[in-house]
């Protein structure tokens, strides 16, 4: 069994969320492993000292995230010397690989840094690969403890370095751990249920686990067991079954975002992309450019927010604005059509909606969204209705949007 | 002293964010009340026991979440029967406050509802605003122990409707907390840490709380006292001083995003503003368009990413391209006042820069960053150098450029 404490007066009163509890949760499940318990204390010397102290008797692997820094709020390392009843020493090991990182800067270790080398005696050093404190693993009998220090990144690093290969093998465990990770777009968790029901086979080294993140559903296939070709076997029956039942859903089983794949799409075509955006702000074009290597296909965006700008950088006709209003049919039809025309692009992209909470209306209420996409051949126009807030509006029609490009693309180029 | 156990599963597996235990965090925080740890288990009915019975001595109310639910993996109703050797019976004011909640949408009790009327003898019902399942509260000895459902939104609307209020008269608190917060931006923590070095009263009712949020800093200033008036002085008082030290770097005492706050002096000033934007790709207009009201003073925005889109839209001339490159001063200085030229607005904003990770060169690395502001008596243009991911050069740059546009705003219009 595995439990995991994190320390830190900002995780108590909630003022940060406890990132470091769900990363290590996450990648532990991925290796097999089942956590039994996360306990979260502050900073004082006594709580930290206690929580290591309220270990479960069957407990063998105990991970310790927070409190390595240099200031005087970081106590762990007291703590654990007080708990486990060891001396705190000058470690020489951690204090020569700090010297060592901080030369690099050009710096010396002061008073305060050297307190990041002061741990329990009889620790081993656990390195850091990014950040100064290096963590420290203790055993006490059968059971191990190892001290990481509080800031996510460098938690994700030492996970990555040094946790997940040294928990396989303290952990004795000989499982084949796979995975693959399909991302759907357009079904809600309890939908993807409702069509998986009874679908899946029951006794198989695989298993199904959500994790919803709006607007999106990631679905992970685990797969653990002793046989590699099984474990295999297993995740591509899963994988078809889950294909056969929701698959025009799945955008991708490489576990990337939809912006990627719609880039890495534009780029296999050789196609390129310009983007008129209204409600959405600059949010598409902002997603698409998160993208390395998005010059290759996107040429340029307007973000035509007022209605002179609609008229004056994509000749949207006055009294088009007028009849129809702005966020109508002909208008997103207009902006996607001019948008690649004017730019020379293979397609045009166009958002125009209610992002709200005001200027809905009866006709057309907050959530009123309508996207264009225009190629050489045609232009197809859908109109949508989202809720929520501002930011939720907007983030679901650049879902959309970026969605029915995809789709586009798809249907245009035989894959 | 307080105590939450949070109940599933999802927690424990690193598939959901434990939302509610950092609710719950910081709203008692902000009653002046503090948690000493938090605790977190899977479905399991032992796990749950050991839990609830692993409280501390000290602990004077335990606040627990999650596994209220009507399906099988909801077992908390049980665990704490079996905790404090009480029988699960059918509760019927819960029994009654489900069927009444049902009867609205037509729907009569399941046996599966049912299940969610079972709780421990001798509890008290906390009724939940908006969902079927309601909380309950055990007295044991001196200690009370509230039970309430996982769902994030009923914790948040039991918190206001009942907890708030119920822990404040249970613990008895007389305390006045009020709070004022700071966002700095352009100095790191230690920096702020370095220049407040003794600056700050020792023998205050307030006390001052950091939350870095890359790349910003939340400076809070937290205040608790018996005295009302003594509270409020001293946080003034705080705050005085900080200003004193930092103020040029503070951009809001309300704790605003700079996005709302310059969104707010354009409006002021009935300004009105077009933005040009190269390396950034749309995440300035982005930012400025989710604060409700942009289309204000957002006329709008050019995404010119390729060197085309720079001629076309901006009238760049082909030769500066070609002399200066795209990432260069002049450049950045005709975009800006092309913009707002073009646009007829009051200010011109342009950033075009290297986000990498590919793109640089010697003389112009990655993060190399043009930002200029143009109106109508001048346009200037900085150079400025960022580090780290793509992300984190596009998300600087636009906070520095919001940064630079909130000062010429302020410097051009005495406030």
């Amino acid at each position: 069994m595995i439990e995991i404490i994190t320390i830190g007066d900002e995780l108590i009163s909630g003022s940060t969320a406890d990132e470091n509890a769900r990363f290590i949760g996450e990648a532990l499940t991925s290796l097999g492993l089942t956590v039994s318990k996360i306990t979260t204390v502050g900073d004082a010397v006594e709580d930290i000292e206690n929580a290591l102290e309220s270990i479960r008797g069957e407990t063998r692997f105990v991970l310790i995230t927070g409190g390595l820094g240099p200031t005087e709020d970081d106590r762990t390392a007291r703590a654990a010397a007080k708990a486990f009843g060891r001396k705190l020493l000058l470690n020489q090991e951690a204090f020569n690989a700090l010297e060592e990182k901080l030369e690099k800067f050009g710096r010396t270790v002061s008073m305060a840094g050297r307190k990041q080398a002061m741990l329990p005696e009889r620790s081993r050093i656990v390195p850091n690969p990014v950040g100064t404190a290096c963590g420290f693993l203790i055993e006490d009998g059968k059971r191990q403890f190892v001290f990481l220090p509080g800031v996510p990144e460098e938690v994700r690093a030492i996970t990555e370095s040094f946790l997940a290969g040294h928990l396989k093998t303290f952990m004795g465990s000989k499982q084949v751990i796979l995975s693959r990770t399909l991302k759907v777009f357009g079904l809600w968790e309890s939908a993807i249920q409702e069509r998986l029901q009874g679908a899946l086979p029951d006794r198989s080294t695989a298993s199904l686990a959500y994790y919803p993140k709006y607007p999106e559903i990631r679905l992970k296939i685990n797969g653990r067991g002793t046989d590699t070709a099984q474990v295999q076997k297993d995740i591509s029956r899963f994988q078809e079954i889950i294909y056969e039942k929701i698959g025009e859903y799945i955008y991708s089983d490489k576990d990337e975002l939809l912006e990627e794949v719609v880039g890495f799409l534009l780029k296999k075509n050789r196609a390129t992309l310009a983007v008129a955006e209204s409600c959405t702000g600059g949010l598409i074009t902002h997603r698409l450019t998160n993208i390395s290597g998005s010059s290759q296909f996107l040429e340029r965006s307007f973000v035509v927010y007022s209605n002179r700008a609609k008229e004056e950088l994509l000749n949207i006709p006055q009294d088009m604005l007028r009849d129809s209003g702005a966020v109508s049919e002909p208008v997103a039809r207009f902006m996607a059509k001019a948008a690649g025309e004017l730019s020379g692009t293979t397609y045009g992209l166009a958002v125009t909606g209610i992002a709200g909470p005001t200027g809905g209306s009866a006709e057309k209420p907050v959530g009123t969204v309508f996207i264009g996409i225009s190629s050489a051949s045609d232009t197809r126009v859908s109109q949508h209705l989202f809720h929520g807030s501002r930011e939720r509006i907007k983030l679901m029609s650049s879902q959309v949007a970026l969605n029915l490009l995809r789709k586009t693309i798809l249907g245009k180029t035989k894959q």
